[in-house]
């Protein structure tokens, strides 16, 4: 066990673009646990849009962060030090933790106890976690599943929540279209995870172009987990009662001028539902949820690729790279060996 | 009975703002019904945002008209002669039908026989038709009711669906805010219909401004009869798990360059239902909507204002004012006597 406790810090709000020097590796002494409390060594931090929000300071579902803060993240990790009765040193755990090597922690973070021999201890933080769950609800759950048939759209579709979204789909029997801002991740779409079709929008003039190219039926329903135009275009080509799944919107969270939608009276003309979830909401789904899916990987019905960076002094720049599209599957960062 | 049957045709396809010109007066042979068909005598004419959108040449839930065609709407008459078995001369019937003093019409226009007893006939137009019925579907079936003290916003509040939704939100508990577009409007719902509050927008910098001042604690049910800037505020200021009821957008039916939204990711954050809708797909909750709406006004729980306006050659001038927003209550034409 080291003496310091190295952790990545919120350093300055953003104005448009976040960059790396947003944040900044500090150390700190070893923390204790107090009664009652857990130190938890974190092996596995998961890196996902919806954190970009909590950097700017406006009114949302998670406590914006001050200049100063740990970042904060979900987290995987194994109990060191236990002074909680239901957790014992060496279990294994997730929790809304902190970007940082220990963390004390008090049981209440949405911890629950994982097992190691489901599937690597990582995938609780994908497919087997919060972004898997996150696709259930909005393609299964909130507005139910696409039908037989139906024309669906995801955009961002080669990341956490997007290939599992995705999957789901084409399970409910769906023609299933993805889009990804490069060419490989367009050909895994189709190739790996067996999409109907799929694009790297970077090659057209406009999402509305690529829609109308690759979804010549229209659209019923769309997966949105990038806003902005992609969601301009998929309501410009909406059927009569498509539905919206509003997951996140990931191209508008770095703007300082955000893109304005000019076919919202779509949503009057064709009866859209369009509706915005959060997750943390829906975390009483998780268990029946995790069965099934645990059950699909099991029988090869639903793949799942994740991209481990080594090194929390390494999170700020994957953390970026992940907003601007680079990186390719789920993003974690290892912080230490399991 | 006249020998010519006057009739108002659809002349131009208008791009922006429709104008009295692009609609004009024209005379047809007096028609006569064939086999199964009926010929009514059309008293009145109910005047409808909806009816801008025909205009364009668009994807759309309605065929667009083309140049040429009469105009088409909702109607009041009385059947003058009859082949059809259901009907018979002298019965008061409503019908989707045409901007005219005469109509062929073979009874599978939506129509349906009105009780002269129950209520001027021309309130079968509004209060007791499909503007009526419109405003139940938005704030009380779709997306469930207001709940007591939820803060409702309500746009265009003083025309013919804005009154009644505004109503029917009171009639729930809600605290109500109402916009209109004049300071009499804007009296009239608070002193009239008994709103909590209400603005006439032109007085404000921006809807979001005056949002700001007359719902501090925030919005969680907007009925959306505007779209446009108006949709943009009420997002800027929505509680989370606010719905909103997309009826129309009628700011933007007639903008070449329809306004660009930039708070859209408000529904992912606020986790937001918006759900558009056309009264059409709902016509079964009718004879239910009409009953408990009857018992409303005639205990006084309910008020109705509508405007007449006499002669069919001023329909196309009562339009245009309406869709201006310089008309007060449910703009009706009134093409003969009773």
């Amino acid at each position: 066990m080291t003496a310091k406790n190295r952790r990545i810090l919120f350093r300055t709000r953003p104005r448009g673009w976040v960059g790396e020097d947003d944040m900044e590796l500090a150390e700190a002494p070893m923390p204790a646990p107090g009664k009652g409390e857990l130190l938890v060594r974190n092996l596995y931090l998961s890196l996902d849009p919806y954190m970009r929000g909590m950097m700017d300071d406006r009114k949302s579902y998670a406590t914006p962060l001050q200049p100063g803060d740990p970042m904060s993240g979900r987290i995987v990790g194994e109990v060191a030090e236990s002074n909680h009765p239901d957790y014992q040193p060496g279990e294994y755990v997730f929790a809304m933790g902190r970007w940082e090597e220990y963390s004390v922690l008090t049981g209440a973070e949405d911890m629950r106890k994982l097992d190691p021999a489901l599937a690597p201890l990582s995938w609780n933080l994908g497919v087997l976690g919060a972004p898997g769950l996150t696709a259930y609800v909005g393609m299964a759950h909130l507005l139910g599943a696409p039908e037989e048939g139906q024309q669906v759209y995801v955009s961002a579709a080669a990341g956490g929540v997007g290939q599992v979204a995705s999957q789901l789909a084409k399970l409910h029997g769906a023609r299933v279209v993805g889009s990804a801002g490069d060419d490989a991740k367009a050909a895994f779409l189709t190739g790996q995870l067996g999409l109907d079709a799929a694009f790297n929008y970077k090659r057209y003039d406009s999402y509305r172009a690529a829609l109308t190219e690759h979804m010549p039926d229209g659209l019923d329903f769309y997966f949105d987990n990038v806003g902005g135009e992609a969601l301009d275009a998929a309501l410009a080509v909406a059927n009569p009662f498509a539905r919206f799944a509003e997951c996140g919107m990931v191209s508008q969270y770095n703007l300082s001028e955000p893109y304005g939608l000019t076919n919202l009276t779509q949503v009057n003309r064709m009866r859209i539902t369009m509706q915005g979830f959060i997750v943390r909401d829906h975390y009483d789904l998780l268990p029946g949820y995790l069965a099934q899916m645990a059950d699909w990987l099991k029988a090869g019905k639903v793949k799942y690729v994740e991209d481990l960076t080594a090194g929390l002094e390494n999170a700020p720049a994957a953390f970026v790279r992940m907003l601007k599209g680079e990186k390719f599957g789920k993003q974690v960062v290892q912080i230490a060996e399991p």
